[in-house]
């Protein structure tokens, strides 16, 4: 057991670093400035994304990456390292066209599109010229179980036609979001998973109303704006089926793991920026003539955040090494396992990393709030805790003795 | 021990509950567009005020409400059922002139005004014509040990000059405002607690800047919206000295424990919501088949929450009764005990409902990220969980024998 | 709502408190040597009984004493005050004739005897001549849905027949229990909550065979040890029959609510014991050149406990109140409440008290390990804590309103 | 990153397996039998002993093993996965003499001993024909910090004179206990970390009184069970000094990282057993009509072990690559931390599966009480976790900037 990066990785992963530190982070207070007064992205964000991709800090998240595609392909476990710097800031990974939802919709139209479809939509995605959505969640169906998507994807000679009403949708507020990849019904007749397709729905399609943008807990995601949208009577070319008929469920899960541990590895880096934080401040305030650093409730706060975060850590970095190597159902149930304890463990961090900063704890000058809302949305995004909670349950092998055979227990016999 | 109301006060509670059912609660979406669209309350809620006034359904937090003030006067321990009623809404107390901050700080002006003071600024208050804020926080100092306080107030002549920067100030960056009580030094060679004074600084007067809205948690209180305050050579007349100098603290005091329990009350009210909302999505939503309601996980956050729920009522009416009849120690030791405890509930509460509610639980069309941020801010404001327990802990009694002596400890004697 | 008791209460309150200062604390050292060298009671308790009996200090625990019973009849809320006192030791209950399972059997048996019972089994229980024990649990069964149960009682003759096994029946494994109240199945074909019967079964009844103690968690409970039970072709005759055929069910429910309210009672009283001694410890031990009382993780230790266990303390004297003056609904539903929250409340005590004795903490001269058992026991013992927080959702009102009708939900129309 | 054994590795983990599997398990209600009986292990654990020894499944927790000392060395990493096999049953351990306190009492002798102590102590030791204890604990002092430790070794012309009173010595109540390592005070003119010298102490020794064994919340260990020491003028030979004066606690850190290590190996093997036992009762006992297993509750539960244990599993093994690979500072740091995270976990498992089991999970039929009993003694055994989180604290680099220059915090500047 090693959990040493290659060489070639950890040059990789020095890069990142040096142009995070460089050029990322002075800028940004620039950047929530901007996005504070503007709502939209300052004009550095793609100076930066175009220095990244020269120097070949680009599209590090798809270990698909094909040669013809630009950026450099990194394994997944490479991957982490990289996400986990980026993570540090709301709008780290987009520098280096990282950012979900559009590396879950890339990875995923990698394995699906046709090739029209791949010059007309992904190709654009892989430069970082649009950004896309991914169309699943309903407000008026429990997603958490998604066989109960009720949008309808009609065919109509041609072309097909969608109604449906979508919240939730990362992104879709976005006004460089070029399309939706709408999961709705397609073959009503079919059994419960055989149900969806995909279709992909440019944004300017008549019928596609985004009807506000929504916030998380109060936390507005100014990289992936959540929106609300309603579909009504919106077509598109037949053409623009993503994957087969009734296969939307199974193209969906393509996207969903890595969505899921990609969201875990920032956490990562996002709970070190956390714990940094709360050393600097509890350095510098003091309470009742001693500095906050010297109480041993922060003490321990500040050491059972670093007990947490190397621990998960660890985990994450084993799921992407498994998604690298492993059997999918090793790979499923770690996607899982990590699904519901990283932003827990965040959720931790950021409420004690709240306490210590005081007021300013809640105030979006820190990166406190976005953190705590971060993960609070984890628990219920790409799954909420109780659906992979069942899945780890569901892998569990039964015993393999009853308890009045099980050797471990030693009931006497009273004859 | 019965915990049953007086034959008046109950009569009061139900005319506040009939009141709110069929006036105030039909009027809540109107309510969450209008300050939505407009950022100020809608008219309704001055004629809904004015029609309260008339009903005698005013004032109702005041214990020491005066024959000549207006409204009905209501012990604290009357005054908890009706505060848990008007708490299920976040613009609840405003109707019956019982918000914070302007309820404590009427509570510490009946105590410390002069006349002309009573006249000029209590009395507006009384009447619902003004609203009003508590300087006290500071960005940079610790202020939960408040003695760290730096804004200074300095005498020159008849007048006070005040220089420093507040924030967090609730209500402050409300249009009703009407002046703020500040806290700063005026003696800086006194003892630690003996240093402060409070000077009432009318929001017009010169100096005084609201540089920025702010939000807690990423919760805008459209009631009392938290500011951030400058105070630069801001002169106000020497009368305007609120209590006597150097009582600055002793001052606050009066209006703090109060301001503690009130905030208390209202979670309960709101955490009641809470449960509601979840019965009636549980009932509502399936998953795999089953009704939410039938999973015995969303069974037990119901469960969890009514125990807490209603334990934590009883201890914050023990709360109020001790404030109206026990001592001073029993009741700031009390008044710590539900501060920190019963934030801590709801922020259980709201973060299970949250869950319940999939993406909608944080959407701000339900009261959930109002409940939780208002909930995890009283973790901090008024007093950091810290500080409390740290109150509660100085109040334990030594034991009355070492270890050694202790009868309920058999160490044998090996001789 | 007042606390106070009435002047009589404060009374008997006072003289329980004085009796247990001045006559049985010193002895517990005596007591612990006693029942660890020899494992019966040393004879002073015998002693006691017959001074506090003269005293008056006599079967407080039964609000249904009647005139001609020995004792003094308390309320339940009267009676909440009292076991708290007498929960501080582990044998404090017996002194007074308030120990379980004897008190929840005689308060059963007060309901249900018949004349003959009355003089054959019931008096010696009040007289403190005899102690008993309530045989439902089966090692076989879930006994956590009583109607599980499945020894049978069969009909034969004048006489029943009963066979079975039983454990963890409190009690049973004293040389001083002489009879147990067995419940079991007489009517088969009924439905599942009309099937079982309650006999008498004196513990020297041929085929009675408790062929073990058991300890619970390590721990063996000196004063009414754990057993198991076989009942093997147990004759008994047919007037052993306590209350009526099919009615088991419905007696045993007299018994268990009371139960359940004393041991909370009693966990107050050893949380307050186990609060004065982490004072006491604290106070004396040092590390890295400071007492252990000036750490802040220790001061939050014991003001949670503070806040802990005023709280539930205040909810136990509720549920005591309601026992008396409520109606069965709110008795029942309260009782579940408290029977969750307290000992879980208490194992947390215990646990942290456990930590800040360092070794010592574990060892069995402390009372930490008995409370941390019986506390780990209640989560189990008298219904599962999951068994309650069902019955406390049962109660739970459905939501007067659909989320789409909820008037605290504020979803726009976007038409 | 692979977390991939060597072949060689991979061989003798399989090889441990079958022996535990084949040999071992098969006779744990035997053993139970023998030691609740008759108090000392039965006959058989002396041949499994033999055996295993024969087949080179010995010493394998000793990666100094030299070719001249008997067994298999194995690294630390490779070790991990043994422990776990072993650690299942109360007593594996003892079959490979990878036990408990001898383990790290060889480690540290491996690294101290002149050749003379090396055949008359350790050899034994090696060859299994020994046990030993370590003798620091003691009950006046806060052995925490363990410069506190008062036991006295006074030098007398050749010999050492101790005395002193050491309690919850580990082994030490066991017959086949033949030595203690005694840590106690011989230069008390030195600094606080220099004080403190090791003599062993044959336990035949004159003024070597073992008052009394104890056990921790209920549980005897008979393994290596815990006594209550007193030394009164215990004299020993000076050649018995164990390492250089002064240097005792230099010394005994060599032991305490790698016992905390083994204890974390161990309780992922308990734990898993726990989870088998959850499985198989959970599938067998029906309440209200449905299985445990189909409760969500309890599927729950399951599910939050397997992550807990997967995730510090792979913790548990990082940290023992770590004690191969590693600086001596990620080393500690790591140690540290597994030992709060780990035992921490283990409570949390054995108090579901107790909750689970009813009853019967407080009974010593099931091995919960002492998977429950060994984990809460593990949050103080070894150092309590306040001093470990303290250490873990106190790696913590301070941060790079301050509040004001941090640039992750965008307080706006308002001029």
């Amino acid at each position: 057991m090693n959990f040493e990066l290659s060489d070639a990785g950890q040059a990789v992963v020095r890069r990142v670093e040096s142009f995070f530190t460089n050029e990322m982070l002075p800028k940004h207070r620039e950047w929530v400035h901007a996005v504070k007064s503007d709502g939209v992205h300052p004009p550095f964000i793609r100076e930066l994304q175009q220095k990244a991709r020269k120097q070949g800090l680009w599209n590090l998240a798809l270990p698909g990456l094909l040669e013809s595609e630009p950026g450099t392909r990194l394994s997944n476990f490479e991957y982490a390292h990289v996400a986990e710097i980026l993570g540090r800031l709301p709008w780290g990974s987009l520098v280096m066209n990282c950012q979900a939802p559009d590396v879950p919709n890339m990875v995923m139209m990698q394995a699906l599109v046709t090739p029209q479809q791949r010059q007309r939509w992904l190709t654009p995605l892989l430069c970082g010229e649009a950004q896309s959505a991914f169309g699943m969640t309903e407000p008026a169906t429990s997603s958490s179980d998604a066989s109960n998507i009720a949008t309808s994807i009609d065919r109509d000679g041609d072309e097909w036609v969608i109604n449906g009403h979508k919240w939730y949708i990362n992104g879709v507020a976005s006004p460089y979001c070029k399309f939706i990849i709408v999961v709705g019904v397609t073959e009503p007749g079919n059994a419960r998973t055989g149900r969806h397709s995909m279709v992909v729905v440019p944004m300017n399609t008549p019928g596609v109303r985004v009807v506000r943008d929504l916030t998380y807990m109060g936390h507005y995601d100014h990289v992936a704006p959540f929106g609300e949208v309603i579909l009504e009577n919106v077509r598109v070319p037949a053409e623009n089926l993503l994957g087969e008929r009734g296969q939307g469920f199974k193209g969906a899960q393509i996207r969903l793991g890595i969505a899921r541990v990609h969201h875990c590895m920032r956490l990562i880096g996002m709970a070190e920026v956390l714990v940094a934080q709360m050393m600097a401040r509890a350095a510098e305030r003091k309470t009742f003539g001693r500095s906050l650093i010297d109480y041993d409730t922060v003490q321990r706060w500040i050491a059972e955040a670093r007990i947490d975060i190397d621990m998960h850590r660890l985990f994450v970095q084993r799921a992407a090494w498994l998604l690298d190597h492993g059997s999918p159902t090793d790979t499923w149930k770690i996607i899982s396992q990590i699904k519901v304890a990283t932003p827990r463990m965040m959720q931790i961090v950021s409420d004690r990393a709240a306490q210590l900063f005081g007021a300013m704890g809640g105030c979006e000058d820190t990166l406190i709030p976005y953190a705590w809302a971060y993960s609070r949305l984890l628990r219920i995004g790409d799954g909420p805790d109780e659906v992979h909670l069942r899945q780890v349950f569901r892998n569990e092998p039964a015993a393999p003795w009853t308890i009045a055979d099980c050797p471990y227990i030693s009931t006497p016999n009273f004859g």
